[in-house]
Formats: C-alpha cells, sequence, structure tokens
C-alpha cells in the first residue's frame, strides 16, 4: 500500500512493527477517552470556506516565535526515536530540515542533542524535561543553546507519568536503550534518572531561571485552561504549546482542540499559540489556525512515518500533508496562512438521531 | 429488485457499475464527513405536519427565475454521463424534459451543449467552469445562450480538485473520454485545458463580465455562508446554489442544508436560494423548501438512475421522487409549494443516551 | 418465553406472525427515522423521583373526559384486528372491560362497530374516517352513538396514507378480509371505499357537523403543533390525541413525546390531551403525564399481544404495563395520577463521546 | 489475568460467578438505562488539569462527618456479602480498616452487625431499612451506636423493590441464606420480614427519631433532587447521598453524577454530600470531587473484588483506585483533596457527528 493519508501510515506501522512498542505509541491514557476526543473533536468542527478569492498562488510558510517555517506545521518531541527505526532522531532531524519545518528534540532522545544538530540544518527547539537536581537541567539547557535549538519547550504536564493501562496490563516493558542525552549513565543510574528527570515540584518560578540559564525564548507545553495560559504569560513564556500529550498523562481531559480556544482568548495575542493532538489532516491544521493556533505539531503520524520508512517515510508523511494543507487553503479561500482566521471555523451540530 | 427509493438506485447503480466508476460517483473528499453530513443533516431536522387542509389537489409546479418547471426538483449537472450510460447527457435531456423539470448541463459534458440543447425540449441551464483564456469562456457561453440554455449557473468552488482518496489510493483514474464542448482538443492538449478551466484567479469582478457576454441569468454554485451570500447578491446574481459539491471538494465543511439557513437570511429574497447536496427523499425536498430555498437538484441519484436505466432509469426515480413529494405535501397540510414555509420545520433534538 | 415487558411481546409476535403482516404491523414510512424516535425520545427524558413520600396505596385510576378508568392507559384503534387473532377486537374488547380501561375501537375493525360493542361492559371510544360522502360518515357515529360509544376521535393525520415502503419494496399485500362496519360491500367496491374513507378535503369547519351529528365528545387525534391544538380547543375539541400515527404516516416529523410539551402548552387546559406512540413502559407512561398528556394509549403492543395470545395475551400484556406503573408510582413518589406533574421530569443530556 | 482496573474485576467476577448471581449483581432495573448513564454521564465530563503545581506530596486523607479516612472513597452498602465470598462482609470489614476507608454496613448483612464490627478496627456507618414496625428498628439502631458504628445511612429510595428483569425474566432467585440482623427468624418469618424492611410510609418526620433513638448523625442515601435535598437538610440530616440505588430502583433517571450539581447546590454546605453510582476510576472520584461531592462510595466494584479475591482481592481493588486517585490528583494538579474544586471540571460537548 502507497499511503496516501497520515492514517495509512498508522497501518502501515502496525505492520511493521512489533506489538509491544506499537501499542506503546499509539495507546493512551486510562480509558482512552481523551485520545479518541483528540480525533474526534476536529470532526466537530465545520469550515466556512469563501469562493472567489484568487488561490493560484498559495503561501503555505510562517514564522514561529521569528524562525520562518515551510508550514505551520512542525514536529512534536517523541521519545527515543530509535526504537522506531535505527535512524532515530537524525533521521526526522534531515527530514525536517529538507521540508523546512521545526523540529522539537526530546530530552529523552536516543541520541544526544548535538547528534541530532549535527544532523539538522533547519529550525529546531529543545524540549525540556526539569531534574530534581538543577545543575543537571542547566548544563542541559546551555548545551541545548550552545548547539543552535532556538527554544525551549518545557513540559509542564508530566509531574508524573500518566497510567497507560496497555502496558501495566500486559506486563510490557520497552527495553529503552540509551538516552543519548545522559551519557555517562554510569555514573547516574537509569531509573533515578527517570524519576529525577520530572521533578514534582517545578513551579511557576522555575520559569524565568531557565529563561536566564538558557538564554532563549521559552515555549510551555501541556496548557489546557485559560488560568495556566494566563499564568505562562504572566511569566514571561514566549509561546503556549495547548497539549494533552497526546492523550497519555490525565485521562478525560478536554481534546486540545477543544482547550484550544480559551487558551487563545487568555493568552490575548501576547504569546504564540500552539497545539498539538489528534492532528491528521490539512484540515485539521486549517481548524486549528482558524481557533487562533500560529501552528500545530505533529506526534504519532511522525513515529509511524519514522517506523515505516525512516527519514523517506517521515518525508512523505510530511508531503502529504503540505498537499492536504495547500488544497484545504485553496478551497478555504485563504491562500495565506495569515488569511485564516475566526470566520472560517463554526462548531458542527450535534449528530444526527438514528433510525433503525 | 424493482427499485422503490432513490438509495435503491444506489444499490443497482453498485451493482451494475464497475468499482471504479462507481467509487469515483459515490465517493467525497477526505474522511467523506461532508459527505455523510449532507445526508445526516437532513435527519436533525424535524417537520411539523399541519391537519385539515385541503390537500384533495396537490400542485408541485414552481417557477425558476421565471421559467416554469413542474417541481420544485432540477437535475444537477455533473461531468461526462457517457461513462455512465452511452446516451449521456440526453438521456437525461429527454428524461427531464418528459417530467417537466430543469437540467443544468455541465461544461465537461460528454456531448456538446448544442446536442443536449437538441435532445432536450425543457428548461435547462449551463453550468460554467472558467477557462483561464476569457475567449474559451466566452465562446461557451455565447454558445449556450445560442442554444437556448436559459441561464448560466458558475461553478464557485473549484478552483481546484478536492483530494478524493477512493482515487488518490487505488491509482485509480478514470478513461475521461471526450469532452463534448471542446471537439477540436487536437489544438488544445487535454491536461492543460482542465487545468485552465478551473481559473484560480476567478473573481467577484469577473461576475459581471460573464452576465454581460451571456446575456443570461446567473446564478453562483456553491455558496456556504453568509458572506459569500451578500457578495453574490452585491454582484447581481439571479440565484445562489448553496452547495459543498457533494462533498467532493473541502471535506468538513458544512452539510449543504445546515448552511442553507445562513444563505437564506443573508440573501433576504433579493435572489433564488437553491440547495443541492444530499437529496434522497421527497421529505428532504420539504426541508429544504421550508427552510428558504426555491428548489433543489439531484446529482448522484441521477448518476445511479442513469447508470442502471438510461433515459427510462432517470425518469424511474424523477418519478418516486414527485411521488414521495406529493405523499409529502398531503401529510405535511401544504398542496401548493408556496404554502411550505418556516413554520413547518424545526431542529430535532440530540441522538438519545445509549442504554447498555 | 414467558413475556416480562412489551418488548418481549414483540419477539413472540415475530415467531408466530408471517413476516408480511408482521412487517405491516411494526413498520413505518420512509427511513422510519419517526419510527424509531417514537423509542428513543422517551429514553431522552430524565424521571426525577422524590423520596419519604406515602407510597403504601397506589391508585392508578383516571378519568377521560368523565368517563373512570382503571389506569391512564387506553387501547389505540389499530385496523382489522382479525388479522392478528381469530376473536379480533371482540377479544381486545373483553381485556379492556377486565381491566377496566378505554378501548378505542377503528372505523375499519374486523367486526362491526356493534359487535364490538356487544363483547365490551367497558369504556369505548370510536376512531372515526370521514367518507366524502357524509351520509355514510353521519350513518357510522349514529351506530357509534347508539351502540354507547362514549366519543368520537376523529384522525386528522390520514388525507392519505403514508409511504411505508416494506409494503412497497416486497408487493406484499395484505389480505384486507372483511370491514364489519361495511357489510353491505356487495354495494359499495372495496378500494373506492378506502379511498373515499379518507377524505382529503376534511377541514375544521366539519368538526361542529361531527359533535353535532353524533352528539358525542370530539377527540382529534394525529396533532404534533401548537397551531393545531389551538385550532382544536377552538373548534371545540374535547381532547386532543398528540400522535403521528406510529411514524407510519409522514416521516422525520417529531417523536409524539417530544411534540407533547409545545401541545399542551397550547392547549393550556382546555382540553384534555392525550399521547400515542412509542409507549412500550411504566415509565413512558410516567413521562408522558409529568410532560402533561392525561392518559396514552398503546398501539403495537396491544396487537403483538393479540397475535401472540388473543383475549389472555391483551390481559398479560396490560398487567405487565400496569405492574411497571404502579411500581413506577412508588419509585417517582406519586402515589395519585394527579401527583406527577411537570417537575418530575426533565430533559437528559446528550450522549456521551465515544472512547475507542 | 492479573486486574488493572476495577472494570477488570467485573471481568473476573463473570468468570468465577455463576451466571444467576452474577447477572443479580450487575443488573438494573428496566430497560437498564439508568444503569447504563451513572458510567456514560462521567465520560461526558471534562477535568481541567492544572500545571506546575507542587505534586511532590500527595494527600488523599479527608473527614466524612469529622471521621478521618485515608481517601475519599468508601466502601457502599450491599446485601448479604457472603453470596460473594464466605467471608462475606467481615472481609470487606477487614480490607476497609486496613485501607483506613469507611464502610457502610448493610441491615441485610449476611453476618450480624456485632460479627462485621468485630472484624473492623476501622471507621463504620450502618445502612437502615425501615421496618414497619419501629420497635424493629429501633432495636436495629440501638444495637450499631453499641457496636460502633459511627452515622446512620438512611435508605429512602426503596419503598418497594425495583423491577430488575433479568430475575424476572429468568425465573432467577437466590437463596438468600440468613440474615445476620435477624438472627431469630424462628419467630420472624423470612418474606414478611422483608416487606415489612421497606416501610412504604417512611415519611420526613420518621428522620427525627431515627436520630433520636440512635444518637448518631444522619445520612439519607438516594436522593436526586434539589427538593429532596433540602428536605433533608432542613430535617436535619448531616450527609445526603446522591444515589439512585446503582440503576437497580427507578429506571431512566439521571445519573448519579448529573444530579450531583443540583443537589450541591441546594444543599449549600449545610451538610455533606456523597455520591454513588458509576465510579469505577480515579477520575471519576476526582469528576465526584469537583462537582461539589466530599466523597464517593464503591457497590459493584467491591462485589466483583470480593468475590475474586475475598480480603484480599477488595484489597486490591481498593489500592487500584487509590493508585488512579493519586496519579490523577498529581496530573489535576490538586496534592490535596480539598485542592478540587469547580474549576477543575467542565461539561464536555456532544458526541461528533459520525463520518461513513
Amino acid at each position: 500500500m502507497t499511503p496516501a493519508t497520515l492514517d495509512d501510515f498508522e497501518r502501515l506501522a502496525g505492520e511493521v512493527m512489533a506489538p509491544g512498542p506499537f501499542g506503546y505509541v499509539v495507546g493512551g491514557a486510562g480509558d482512552e477517552v481523551t485520545l479518541g476526543e483528540n480525533r474526534a473533536a476536529f470532526h466537530r468542527w465545520r469550515l466556512r470556506p469563501r469562493v472567489l478569492v484568487d488561490v493560484a498562488t498559495v503561501e503555505t510558510a510562517t514564522t514561529l516565535l521569528g524562525t520562518p517555517v515551510a508550514m505551520p506545521v512542525g514536529l512534536a518531541p517523541t521519545a527515543r526515536q530509535r526504537l522506531l527505526h535505527p535512524d532515530g532522531e537524525q533521521a526526522v532531524a534531515r527530514a525536517a530540515s529538507a521540508a523546512g519545518l521545526l523540529q522539537v528534540v526530546s530530552t529523552m532522545s536516543s541520541d544526544s542533542l548535538e547528534a541530532v544538530a549535527a544532523a539538522s540544518s533547519g529550525p529546531r527547539w529543545f524540549q525540556l524535561y526539569v531534574h530534581k537536581d538543577r545543575t543537571v537541567t542547566q548544563r542541559l539547557v546551555e548545551r541545548a543553546a550552545a548547539a543552535g535549538y532556538g527554544a525551549i519547550v518545557l513540559t509542564a504536564d508530566f509531574p508524573v507519568s500518566g497510567r497507560r493501562e496497555r502496558e501495566l496490563r500486559d506486563g510490557f516493558a520497552l527495553d529503552w536503550g540509551g538516552l543519548g542525552n545522559f551519557p555517562d549513565l554510569g555514573g547516574v543510574e537509569f531509573l533515578p534518572l527517570m524519576t529525577a528527570l520530572h521533578d514534582q515540584r517545578l513551579a511557576w518560578t522555575d520559569l524565568e531561571w531557565i529563561r536566564r540559564v538558557s538564554g532563549l525564548p521559552l515555549v510551555l507545553k501541556g496548557v489546557l485552561t485559560a488560568e495556566d495560559a494566563r499564568l505562562a504569560v504572566e511569566h514571561g513564556c514566549d509561546g503556549v504549546l495547548v497539549s494533552n500529550h497526546g492523550g497519555r498523562q490525565l485521562d478525560r481531559v478536554a481534546a486540545s482542540v477543544d482547550a484550544l480556544p480559551e487558551v487563545v482568548a487568555a493568552v490575548g495575542g501576547r504569546a504564540e499559540v500552539y497545539l498539538d493532538g489528534g492532528i491528521r489532516r490539512g484540515v485539521d491544521v486549517l481548524t486549528a489556525l482558524a481557533l487562533g493556533a500560529r501552528a500545530v505539531f505533529v506526534g504519532r503520524p511522525q513515529c509511524w512515518a519514522l517506523a515505516v520508512g525512516g527519514e523517506a517515510g517521515v518525508m512523505q508523511m510530511l508531503g502529504i500533508l503540505r498537499d492536504e494543507l495547500v488544497n484545504g487553503m485553496q478551497l478555504l479561500g485563504t491562500p495565506r496562512v495569515a488569511d485564516v482566521g475566526p470566520a472560517h471555523v463554526a462548531p458542527g451540530l450535534p449528530s444526527a438521531v438514528s433510525s433503525r
């Protein structure tokens, strides 16, 4: 099968991956209500297309914190990508660079952030888990700044791991392999590092310190409420990433696209707002833009494409998404990214009554 | 099976058509959300029937831009109907004429517009795709006017084709055969013509030119928003056809019947409003009329009936729809088309909670 | 299987009846949206039970137009009940009398209205279809009055038959057998009588004439709108029966219980309001009462029970419904029928989002 | 299978229990609409998590009527637990005590309330069915007070049993075995006792008497409306337990979590409000707390766990729920029970339209 959609990559990945890792990628927390909602919620919104607009030239380019990118779609941070493909994060780096897109590299990458940077010729940000020992964190963000990462994406929704029961139930545990950013695991034991990496005391006041030691713009990832969006802005965040961690942390929270409007309203233009969770279609991207996101990030489709075809797979996946986005912008009557606005979207109606 | 409903024609067409062409006819863009919604949305509306009205005599006749028709149901333009039946558009022309109904003939008809006109003794309009070379377009509309077409139906929602993945996925491509309106394809190559036929720079200001060179009333097809409906009226359109191109262009836009009320309100009686998309039942027609449409158009049922039985099939399909409409008018207590109004329809309630 | 619910009778009837007649009984018009909604709509309402009410003594008795009945549930008129059981309407008459319930006998009964009256010792009303020849109608209502029927139930929603496609599709046609009220069908041909029985010119002004020639109270059956409810009251109706003819006439109209509130509000206590359509449970009866109905009528369950067990079957079905109603009144905290009011019901919430 | 969720215990119980008793435990009244709604309704609410809160220390402890408990989850009263496991209520007592949780013991326990008390070292309340002979009731509550039960939980929604048709249909009847609190059944016959235990004349004015003769705080169980909640407070109740008896009494009443907000508002802080019905997840507990419950009670999961593993099974089930609750509190950003408030919950959106 030649993949024609991002969902096709999921099917293909299910064929090439072992059930355990595949379940790890696709699964979510609890009853997976939020996982399902991330997709279903996009189907609830309706696009409002305008006609007789000149769409002969479509321009998908935009900027993220001032950095030019080829389209308002970035690569979300996901852990240890060598589990998906031997080329790991470097394959993603090459694909993202070739496509002119932003890659966000995980603290828990298989390769070191420097190795990923070496493979990348495009924009990249560094996703941060904060260690209880702040010197560990300080060294990480200093290395990221030195390696040309353009911003820190601080994950806020992971004081502890969510309960993903596919793993609990099956007793499945990934052989995680190495963590590229912590080569000296001879000195630091693995499990304590894992626990220490998610500081349960991380606080709003830490944000200023991270900005200072990194010298980089700061994006807060994992915001789902207006309250936290306001606090993020007040604590100097340059970006707010609306996310429920792909439905992998707390089940029953809102779909990210359903949380987007209240965050956008609370931020009030004082920071850029992004979204991840459930993006599979060009029309999903347009829906998020219309609701006020500046860009979206793709996580699972990236993993599937990487597993299916390495760098080429990721390129192919991004190409499909770009084709869909271009087509969608033409049919929505919005030839430039900035044309997409709140008048291009409206809530859909509840599902119809069922006949017999 | 003797077809008793329009849906029966779909089943029968699925038996007589090859999977590729059948998929082409029934399919939609993307996840086919809008395709499904076009049908489902009608099921959300509830008719409000009045009793003890004299319905001994039912009159389905009405006028469209002043032209008398036997019922407020027309034949939507669909491309190259010889793919469905050797008699193509001429079979539809004969059936429509016999039934006293309006046929809208596609720019991309198998037969030339003159040949279709010759087969027709009833009212007919000409659907227009605008060529980048305006002289090609001018010649088309002049020919249409000369051949007795009573209006131009300008398609506004097709700057580019939507992504219909049944075709992308299967690598299926129709052997399109000839385009009756472009017999000199020796001089014009096929694919460039196809591309050129959908001018991505088509603009509101082109409408006045089309009206002038055709000397005919103008209907704008593909409007889904109040904003565009107002612009259509301001640019002199005589009719506005609420349509999402049968769910074949941009997925996730509203069902046409859900977009109808805002268009009707925006037009405010300054033009006639029509609808296509999802019409399968007499009660669908009544719902659209109650929401303010002057008439509706049927696309896929026409294709299925043509494939199943040629002219006789189309006649049979139209007969069923007329019988359902008459029955519905009697049971709704609206013996004349003009009797159907906003008090005859109300939104239904969301679907019930499910028991175990 | 010993039936424990009214639905059980449907299952049992499906075993003992031939598919054709069974389909005739259970089927509805068009896509059977309204048929399904009649049931589903009850599931949308939520009862609000009160506790610590003295329910040691429960009294289900009430009156209908002044006539005492054992519970607010009557037997709806359904045609030619000998098709279901050799004892036909007389079996129902005996069961209804024994249960102290009101039977509404159809104009199109298998047995003559006099024969049914002879089998009945309880309250009975006569359902009327109005013949185009008013002398036929006048004779019918005079006979009904003479035979002790206590009211005329005029069917208003049947100017023509709805389109029930199970029959259209299968070419199934019931052998209707005789019409007890028209024994001289030697002189009147069958099909013309059928057509003439449903006068498509029946008007509001006919109501006064029916009241005069019958000398009986008048109930209008088939009302679904506030507008018609007001007209019914203004034209002197004593009762209004909210009904969509069991989903057998116009598809896509509201479930009868969803139409009930607007009718109750429009009537404003000036007439009694009843409901049929979808009653299968004691809690359905309570929901209708809470929304303002004085009583409800059961159609299909009566037919199934008659087919399954004749008089005994109908008795058993009514016994189950009475047991459910008594239990429901105790648990709702409403020991008398008049205790049930608007505070005992509230709309439910839309169905939940689905998890994966 | 090692159970990872409370639902897993249902599956396991289905394997170890005979179909009759299992059906008795899992079944509900009527069409089981309310039974299903108790679960589905939780899925309709969305949690609103806050980030960057110090959750290094989570404290699930709270108090119920002043009594400290380890978490805001108690063991609901369910009848004759020896049917589930030979150790019956004493197994639950030991598990609850070990977990520091409140056990509510049923009037209809297999073991006497004194025997259960002897097995318990933790907080316990006594659930009361009121006998028609008030001296029987007085002796029961005096014994409960003497045996150290800390409150009376008066069941208000059981004037008669609901109709649970699994039993009606199958003719299934439990061999109930003995009632520990009525050892002298030699003198009192069984069925009359059962009937007499549910006084259908129980009234608000009885509450004061129960409080007086027991000398204990009073919780009213089975309240679903604001009206009854206000009456409960006015009649001196210390707690109100929002419950529909697990969907086993009147079908079509609201899910308990959907009734919770109106009860909380009506009580207005004048009493503690609890909930049972549909609790299967830590996020269910959090949803109820956010909507104003002080604690929740688990019924069926307790039964399943008891059947599957006796005391150890109940311990395991409570451990899972505690782990989920702790995880949920960390991810919700509410390290103490009192932190959870109305801003942590919002209604979800209706289910999405379905694509084809």
